[in-house]
């Protein structure tokens, strides 16, 4: 029998700059009575990251530039807010009222950049992303091996919008310990024939999963631990999931 | 403590044309010993509904129009291939070498408007999607409540690619007896503002978690059975999910 179980881990406290986010995992899994053991995954929301990493920024000291206060008017946006999406993207993909979708630097396309607004502590404070979310995953993964003595995946996950359909699901934005994308070109299929679609999108997949049981808002849950994952592990990178430019008919 | 088990069914014969898949799964589920509860929902793969309707199309029977023919130069695929996933459409979204990205008469944007090459018995045959998927969903939902006696929700799903990310993602197609979006609108985030981000996409997410438990290709497994799912029941359609062209920036 092959079984997926995830858990939400609630025993977190509010996350501040500076704290030890793979202790207070630790701890969660604890309290949560799960003891972290080989193989298992932990997906974290890239909002308690972003705090733990200090991420936080008042709109207060942001000046906008005139071509954020073009994609401004546009957008009917915060210019200052503008300001920030502009200096973490390398391109703006569609901006219209209310929209504004960017390439992120690090490959992402994202409303605002994933420059959030909500549950965010400080008065006109906003919440970037993680400098390089890679690295956040690996250094959770390490701080967890090193507090739960397991060997486990990260996963740092965020919700995205998406073209043609309603409803933001959990999407990948770092990895460490397990496979982004898994590759089964080359399997046959039950008629022996290769596969079309050959390409499983592992990390998305279980970030959507996550984020489900992660809520949304006051009674959010930030931490979900994973068991079963029913692929090999391997290292891996958020880029193996990223669509570069190039390649891409929808930018 | 909140928990989401997913659990892959793989006692499920190869399916035919007329096949009674409520009982199928019902076998399933007795097999696995994992006996259907109020609240569970059944995750079940595109293909085997479809082929339960007798959806498989034998490319020898159509003959190509000239828009088929267009599309087919475009993209190198087989003019009748194309011919069938005009018919399935109402508009084609993109076309490059080696790509046909279409909407289809139901609303969802996939490629190859769905139409599948891969684990269909019989030369050159195609499965198209079921007629209308939430219709078969809450056929199988009322099938399943029949021969469980327990009132459980029903998706039918489908991998989809998506732009700017590789990878494939479970997707849903149809659904019944669970919400497809859960609209969070209004509810204050920890600071007490209301939440920007505000529609969950809780269909897709149960269907990309489950797809990764299905596999592809001969080991898979069709059936996914969840438990622990966390939102309200409510009767619902994948029409929720699916956003009108002309509000959509990337049509």
């Amino acid at each position: 029998m092959s079984s997926l179980t995830l858990t939400a881990l609630r025993a977190i406290p509010e996350v501040r700059a500076g704290d030890d986010l793979a202790l207070l995992i630790a701890g969660a899994l604890t309290a949560t009575g799960v003891p972290a053991a080989h193989g298992d995954v932990l997906v974290v929301a890239q909002k308690i990251v972003s705090k733990s990493e200090g991420r936080v920024v008042a709109l207060d000291g942001v000046v906008p530039s005139a071509r954020a206060a073009d994609y401004a008017r546009i957008t009917g946006k915060d210019p200052r807010y503008v300001e920030l999406v502009l200096r973490e993207s390398v391109r703006i993909v569609r901006a219209a009222p209310g929209v504004l979708i960017a390439e992120h630097r690090l490959g992402c396309v994202m409303a605002n950049a994933g420059i959030d607004r909500s549950n965010v502590p400080g008065e006109d404070c906003v919440l970037l992303l993680p400098e390089d979310p890679d690295a956040s995953a690996r250094a959770l993964r390490d701080g967890l091996h090193a507090a739960c003595g397991a060997g486990i995946g990260v996963l740092v996950i965020d919700s995205f919008g998406r073209p043609w359909r309603h409803g933001v699901v959990g999407t990948a934005l770092g990895v460490a310990g397990l496979p982004a994308l898994v590759d089964l070109r080359g399997r046959p299929d039950r008629q022996g024939r290769a596969l079309q679609l050959t390409q499983v999108a592992l990390a998305d997949g279980l970030a959507a999963a996550a984020s489900l049981l992660m809520g949304e808002g006051a009674e959010g849950a930030p931490v979900v631990h994973a068991r079963g994952v029913p692929y090999p592990r391997r290292e891996s990178s958020v880029r193996e999931l990223l669509r570069p430019a190039a390649e891409d008919l929808f930018r």
